[in-house]
């Protein structure tokens, strides 16, 4: 029998990767059963903003409100293809706001439930939010869209399955890492799309603070970047085309490094602004 | 007969403010007993810093490591000087991380428990970090103490309980809300201590990062500015001596603004970055 679920319009032919993948199954009590797939892993571990996207979704529809205001998660053990559950938790519902908290298991070999991230939310309407901008943020200096580098011009790519599912478009500027040329500036930017042309919302940003490629690779650093905390903050639905991506780290101090996001749409908005704390391999 | 009690030295001639009204009383299974002091109010309800320096030192005692890498809170209802209780989770502990919840909860009129925040947190030992610092991050261009004004000089008092606890030295130039004449940018910056000389720990950076005037003052507002959620990474344990703070707000949009807070140490480390999601009384 068929399940009724959650982020999937049921139309397998018109369904996109990422809602597809996002799909989740309700068991109710704010219980929810995903499958992560292969297509968002970096070297067979899921992406940490792929899986705060998952629990975005969950917490969209366990609270009374649509959109992710502030998303933190703190990532806990690599998540892996293959089944998953999702426990949500209201923590308190408002008018205008409200807040929740939500955990992804998995299952060891015996059975049992391990915790892969936790995240903590307040949600809200974006929809309902007035129009006023008053802001000194800049766009970031980004080339055209044409004039920036794809995985198929074979000068940045790492060979991941995520990236099959991405239309990064990478500046050429943070691109020297890719010709053992790294700028020594934590500095990442490039567009950001999805490979099936899915327009961008408030979960796919949830995404696309995370996909690009390290800016650790910019401070000639070479191995894997896991994430121990990623927080999001979404600042209005994003107008459709293509966004674009600055990540910059300025800090990295004892072993550990901070990556700010900002991701900007096509009607020169803000639309998230992230910051993760990782932890580099040093090497 | 008397409690054993975390965070006060017990002899009460030598502790400082901040630790005395942080003590907590452990009750056993990760629950405290904390007491709010009407001192670190502003027009009667806690200072959210104030109120994660709270829970941040509940966590450093349930969890094995000492010491906050990654906090973040969310506000769900103003917190009151009287009687809290905390309830920390341990959620996984590692080798060099672990990770922990904790919620303050307070009482309505039936003794019911009324949750006031919930935090996330990974922990770990700062003391065991090694020295490596590659940073393009600069210190705050800011006058030297004697030439920034304290509250005493008239110029940018507000009046609350919780400046007599501060020994806050604001940039002039970032002072003009206090004549009337805000400069329209999201900035405010100074120097930081506590009134009683108390060193900085990485807990008192918990409520640094909360402490100085909203920078909405700068950009015309004149409202209380509630905080959302607020996410702090402490660096390293800050060097002896007073802190430089530095908030900015770059986007103010759809009635909402972040808050991004760095602050330096007098080793001039970047000790703690943090940014908060607010939501301003537009007036």
């Amino acid at each position: 029998m068929a399940q009724a679920t959650i982020g999937d319009t049921g139309d397998s032919t018109s369904v996109s990767e990422f809602d597809r993948d996002t799909a989740l199954t309700p068991r109710g009590d704010g219980v929810y059963e995903a499958n992560l797939s292969s297509g968002w892993t970096i070297f067979g571990a899921v992406n940490g903003g792929f899986l705060a996207a998952l629990l975005g979704r969950a917490l969209g529809d366990a609270l009374p409100h649509p959109d992710p205001y502030s998303l933190t998660a703190h990532y806990l053990s690599a998540s892996r293809p293959g089944p998953a559950v999702i426990r949500t938790q209201t923590i308190r519902t408002g008018r205008t706001l409200s807040v929740g908290q939500a955990s992804l298991y998995q299952f060891d070999e015996d059975g049992n439930e391990v915790e892969r991230l936790r995240a903590l939310a307040t949600y809200g309407d974006l929809g309902t939010l007035p129009d006023d901008v008053r802001t000194t943020a800049k766009p970031p200096n980004l080339p055209p869209y044409e004039r920036c580098l794809s995985r198929r011009d074979g000068d940045a790519p790492l060979g991941t399955e995520f990236e099959g599912r991405l239309d990064l478009r990478l500046d050429p500027a943070t691109c020297g890492w890719a010709v053992g040329s790294p700028s020594g500036l934590g500095e990442m930017r490039g567009w950001f799309g999805l490979a099936d042309g899915r327009d961008a919302d408030p979960l796919s940003l949830l995404l696309a603070v995370d996909a690009l490629p390290p800016t650790a690779l910019e401070l000639g650093l070479k191995g894997w970047v896991p994430t121990i905390e990623l927080t999001t903050h979404i600042r209005c639905r994003p107008a459709p085309g293509p966004l674009r991506v600055a990540m910059t780290t300025r800090n990295l101090a004892g072993g550990l490094m901070e990556v700010d996001a900002e991701i900007w749409d096509s009607a020169d908005r803000l639309a998230a602004q992230a910051r993760q704390l990782a932890r580099p391999k040093m090497g």
